[in-house]
């Protein structure tokens, strides 16, 4: 029973769909239309009738069998008790995946338990899986499919970000298109009746359009299964989770929240750290990484420089990198290449101090140089924001060298400053190079991609 | 001699006007202007004549001496070669403070430091006081003081930065405004000729418009008189430092960057603790605390109360809150009040959860009994962002609610969530309330403003 129907669906009906603004079966709609969904959407709703969303019309089936073309995915709205029904239907129907938007079962206690057992049954009959139920939905962005009542417009990238948090999972949406976090996919994963986390890590371990996966997690059914999984997609893929319930007290607050057993911490700790898992202990952090994991080749060798146009934020990097573990690179005879793009009173040593006077041709000469020699693995750029040289024109130079060097190595950028260097950050996300406003989160992104390097060409070896 | 004309000059000269866009005696002229200055300013470029800024027009005088009225504050932008001259000439006027933006002292070397001797030497023969040389100036908000070369439109607060690197403190005051972090001053103090951080907190002591102050430090030079004076300070107001070179390849890179030698961070870390001041290890996180620490009163007990709409947000609040030490109210008995204000399956063990369906009614009442609560002491506001409630409708009541109450209790907020959840935040800080886009930012903050809190209760009863 493959699962590619839910990232790539041909047809997708909404079952619940309603012409009402405020109701979920509209906002469903209106994000699959908006978003720009070129396979066929069918509204499906007991009411039948015709609505109109987003400017289009569509005929209202009164059952999902009523529909005349095949559907591939059937999302379902209705309220919890017709819920059976509607799957024994898609079950006829022949539909292939079935993201159930619908809340009031295991969330509920036992007796909800039990019918979502039911459920997952029932659809594995006729070879259907279930996503949830009690989740917000979908998104795929190379299938420009946003089966979602979150944010219409997910900016396109590389992570793939898995909910088991629905509140919290719809407001890292919108966190990731103000921050401009280029996102493959949204799973929401609720309840996990039958999909869950591992299956998610298993579908984008060969997903060409995703880079590293970002999961939030209150806990794990089984263990076992989710640590081998991960193990085996770390080796290609690097994985970051968010596990709230880390304290004592965090502990038994998740407990009361989720209902499940979060288990001793130290446990999740030392599972994801055989399994290769970064465990990010915060949304920012999570997310700091995310952008360096999902958009960076490897590095071929561990020899860091970073290029600065300020003492103090240089020193600041070097801070980080020394406490991170990161080797600077240390040749002189090789770093001397600097020498050529600052003035006297600048410094060639690692941090390379370009000095405050550096503009647009100095960063160009630098940027290039480091991108092109051998041993130069990878490269942190600081810019703290000065009259010498906009900010957006440090962004456009990264990028230009960056992709005429046929993006090799890993590049992360951090620029200290006010709006401009603002919208500078936002352009190079855009572009897919990451980018901080702080020496320091750049630093520890690109540790976190070398953690996670590290610990793969470790287990390769065992 | 007193500094207070550095602050609140009754009519400042810029020596070294020009007419000119691009000239630092222009940006400075500008942001005078512009920034809303009431007091007399004075154009002096040996050149003479007439120049326009900003619509305004004014009569160049080839002097000081020529100026007819008093000068209180001279900029000094001429080039290092005229500045000896310049400041004769100001001592004889009977100007009070010399903000030297000039370069080319102290920093070159041994030369350029027995210069700036001989430039302190007159300026005290005169009764003078140096800021600088080698900085972007100086900003006090209450003044609508702007005598920098910086950007113009620095929000009021009452934080008061300082920066002992120039590149770095105008990128940090870009921050400022982008980050809607509200100050009271921005002062360069560049090679601390005359004027120094010491010199800055004590003044900062007895500000009224100064909560909390923010210092950028690459290295102090007589170490014994900046604790002496910390440690006062910090029994009336918090000090949050910044200060670069941790790490032994990071303190070579300053000592490379700024002359002097950094000294061994341990003394460093000591003498921090030991004088009340927190040190922050990256800009974010100074930032962060500043925030806290310059707009709320002091708490009058350890109770903290968590108000949370998200299981997962407010067990990762409770996650950041064990780590930090923070105690979490426990009075079931009392914690009561908040049931009044959930629906039934919502909890108000603290962390209280409201719940997802928490709307404007929900969040008013609970923050509101908080407020009015005499054990309850500190409050945390989480909001992950939901179709229930517009993050900028919870913003105006968190608002309305601390305005009613008197803001006689520290109050932090975290709002997840995505373009309207940022101008959520961004419409708080306005209002100097502090607020983060993540809960362990939130908790974290409040966490600093109890350790700076217990240090100066603990030293208080020695």
């Amino acid at each position: 029973m493959s699962i590619e129907a839910l990232f790539k669906p041909k047809s997708v009906a909404v079952v619940g769909a309603s012409g009402k603004p405020g109701k979920i079966g509209y906002a469903i709609m209106k994000n699959l239309i908006e978003y720009g969904y070129e396979g066929k959407i069918y509204a499906v709703n007991v009411k039948g009738g015709e609505i109109e969303i987003s400017g289009r019309k569509f005929q209202v089936y009164k059952s999902i069998l009523d529909v005349p073309d095949e559907v591939d995915m059937a999302v379902i709205v209705v309220p919890a008790k017709f819920v059976p029904q509607v799957i024994e239907e898609c079950g006829k129907k022949g539909v292939k995946v079935l993201p159930i938007i619908s809340s009031g079962f295991g969330e509920l206690g036992e007796e909800g338990k039990k019918v979502e057992q039911q459920l997952v049954e029932t659809a594995h009959k006729y070879g259907m899986r279930i996503l949830g139920p009690n989740i917000f939905g979908i998104v795929y962005t190379p299938a420009k499919l946003n089966a979602t009542f979150g944010p219409t417009d997910v900016m396109p990238g590389k992570l793939a970000l898995v909910s088991q948090s629905g509140a919290l999972g719809i407001a890292l949406m919108g966190w990731t298109i103000l921050e401009k976090v280029g996102l493959s996919a949204v799973v929401s994963i609720g309840n996990k009746s039958d999909l869950d986390d591992a299956d998610m890590l298993e579908y984008f371990e060969d997903d060409e359009n995703t880079g590293a996966i970002l999961i939030y997690m209150e806990g794990v059914k089984d263990g076992r299964k989710f640590m081998e999984v991960a193990k085996r997609v770390s080796m290609k893929k690097p994985i970051i989770i968010i596990k709230a319930g880390r304290s004592e007290r965090g502990a038994k607050a998740a407990a009361s929240h989720t209902g499940s057993l979060a288990g001793a911490d130290s446990i999740y700790t030392a599972a994801f750290k055989q399994s290769g898992v970064l465990r990010a202990l915060t949304i920012g952090e999570a997310f700091d990484w995310a952008r360096t994991l999902s958009n960076l080749p490897e590095p071929e060798g561990d020899n860091v420089v970073i290029l600065t146009n300020g003492g103090g934020i240089g020193v600041m990097a070097t801070d980080a990198a020394e406490e991170e573990g990161l080797k600077l690179y240390d040749n002189l005879e090789e770093l001397k290449v600097f020498a050529n793009h600052m003035p006297p009173f600048g410094s060639y040593k690692n941090p390379v101090d370009l000095t405050g006077m550096a503009g647009a041709e100095a960063y160009e000469g630098a940027v290039r140089d480091a991108l092109a020699h051998p041993e130069m693995h990878a490269i942190a750029v600081l810019y703290c924001q000065t009259a010498v040289l906009d900010p957006r024109d440090l962004a456009e130079i990264v990028i230009r060298e960056y992709e005429a060097s046929g993006r090799k190595k890993p590049i992360v950028v951090a620029i200290v400053g006010g709006i401009e260097a603002k919208e500078a950050i936002d352009i190079l996300n855009e572009r897919g190079i990451p980018a901080y406003p702080e020496p320091e989160r750049a630093i520890k992104s690109l540790s976190a991609l070398y953690r996670w390097y590290n610990w793969k060409m470790k287990h390769r070896k065992e």
